[in-house]
């Protein structure tokens, strides 16, 4: 089982990678692209994964993200550092940051990078692929109304953090600071569907059910959604967000930064990346992580089949489905999707498409 | 004015320190104590003020906060440190650890502190009254459900950052992780009021809008309610505080932290500090920081009468009031709750309370 599914990542690795070389990426910047996306696939965040394959080549050909090149430190001290991205692949800057933060948290117990200048966000999660205790943020294009407002001023934010248990157990939370992310309320919309109360708002600010009014004008809601149950504090994660990010890394930020899916210029966007060695405090992190997680995976769940979940608990169990299927179910409509998109480049298509369909 | 406001302030300052000190506080940890409260009365937090001192009074009395000594540095580099808390009052160990993160901000760019040991919770924002650029987690007792489950397993784990702007403005995010605060539940209960949807539920983990169902054997639901609205993503951001509080620290934490109001045993809570030094940054993190604030304050607000907001301002317009008002203005029922306690001492009242009161 596992040689299957390590061929199948293989192949799509290797699509990814054609596509991207093709459009004058440099190899190794492919290669740290293909890896995220393959693990936002893996882990069934597909809004996250071959699905943005397009965003990025489309990106790589306006020369608004860079194909060459290498993250450049500006500043740093044996905790922290500001790194300039250069406008390069986000996972480029991303892998660089994390790198450097991990090895300030061998020396001093923490480190703290920020970066400027990256280009379009790749998943955050894949910088805890090594399951160290940390934490990301990153900025996005706006595309949340704050609380009391009507148009949109914040970005989704995420905020990722990652914490070690015992035999490779891990907590990972990695969550977008909206109530939901803008992918779900696009599914809604493509469906004919209306979306759930709590989810977005019109252009005028007031609570809606329809989909086109959120992407048409109005924008989603901070995570709490109304003033009376908390809104104000999704809002508030937000702008932390930007703080950590834009603010501290001197990139864009808020709606200064790009709207969402416009290649018109340099996304700039800002990240935060820190790391933390578990060893400089007390003793036994993972005993008692390991602890925490059960403590709440045995709760008794109001519906029996509905157990209580840890964060990271739903990605785990997607990848040990794609374990057993022997390969990543993608929907058929992605892979032709992007195998059209591959003849437009002269590239060889994702085959088999057979195993790898839903 | 001015003068008035800080009359009054130096009187309720005296009042508490008077009682701690009757009940065998060292007085420098009475004043400490003291600062706190008066800081949550001012921003108009009531819930944790003046109206905790019989809390801190108690456990004083019953030996479960200890009277006496200084925190302890266990383990430190140039980045981090643990801290034994010792079960002194909250404040006391607030300070020390807060003091500590800065020294090594300023000296590494940024100081990630925690303490296990520390007594009862002091209101978390104090701990950045410098309006130095920080962060501060807390676990607390078991006060809200996670998502799916049915019983309390997890703290209000408030998170509080702050970030200075220009002329003494500043951003301050100070939030439970859950919808609302226990306080706003037990006040609708004391009024005989219905709570909104979207604050609790009851002993079997379903909704209720009855705050007697979430105060007997129910709980608090984590920030985003429902999970169809990411109810999950702050039952996970209350985990997180427990990964850099209890696990981190090695002090109690989620159902091992006893029962709220308890006070049968010591608390053991764990607390985690981190102060960041923008100099170690991009430049100008002040003026994008006001350019920022100012962006959402000046957006057109839903409500004409409801201006959009940034984290802190609502207690700063408190704090505003209080100055022009010239004192405090308490409630007549927590005056009197207060100087009757403070009798039972052989403490000379509040006074005077005309000046304090509603």
């Amino acid at each position: 089982i596992s040689l299957t599914i390590k061929k199948c990542v293989a192949e799509v690795q290797a699509f990814i990678e054609r596509c991207m070389v093709a459009v004058g990426t440099r190899a190794s910047h492919a290669r740290s692209l293909a890896d995220v996306l393959i693990e936002g696939d893996l882990r069934g965040h597909y809004s996250h994964g071959l699905n943005r394959l397009d965003v990025y080549l489309r990106e790589i050909r306006a020369g608004i993200c860079v194909r060459e090149g290498e993250p450049l430190l500006e500043k740093e001290s044996v905790a922290t550092a500001l790194v300039d991205g250069r406008n390069l692949l986000g996972p480029v800057v991303g892998n660089y940051c994390m790198n450097l933060a991990l090895k300030k948290a061998r020396d001093t117990g923490i480190g703290w990078v920020v970066a400027h200048g990256k280009s379009n966000t790749p998943p955050y999660f894949s910088c805890f692929h090594a399951l160290k205790l940390g934490m990301s943020y990153t900025n996005t294009s706006p595309l949340v109304v704050p609380t009391r407002a009507r148009e949109c001023t914040v970005g989704t934010n995420p905020i990722s953090v990652a914490a070690p248990a015992k035999n490779g157990d891990s907590f990972v939370l990695d969550m977008a600071t909206s109530a939901v992310a803008l992918g779900k309320v696009e599914i809604h919309d493509r469906n004919g569907l209306s979306i759930p109360e709590g989810w977005g708002c019109d252009a005028e600010g007031r609570a809606t059910t329809d989909p086109k009014a959120v992407l048409c004008g109005g924008g989603l809601v901070p995570l709490g959604d109304k003033e009376t149950t908390g809104g104000h504090k999704g809002y508030g994660l937000g702008l932390m967000v930007e703080v950590f990010c834009g603010i501290l890394a001197g990139s864009k930020y808020s709606n200064k930064i790009r709207n969402w899916k416009k290649t018109d210029r340099r996304a700039d966007l800002g990240q935060c990346f820190v790391a933390i060695n578990p060893e400089n405090f007390a003793p036994g992190f993972n005993d008692r992580m390991s602890d925490l997680l059960a403590r709440h995976r045995n709760l008794t769940p109001v519906s029996p089949g509905m157990p209580v979940l840890a964060a990271g608990d739903p990605e785990r169990e997607h990848i040990q489905t794609c374990k057993e299927l022997g390969g990543i179910p993608y929907d058929l409509k992605l892979v032709t999707h992007v195998n059209e998109y591959a003849r437009t480049l002269d590239v060889s298509p994702l085959l088999p498409t057979n195993r790898l369909l839903k």
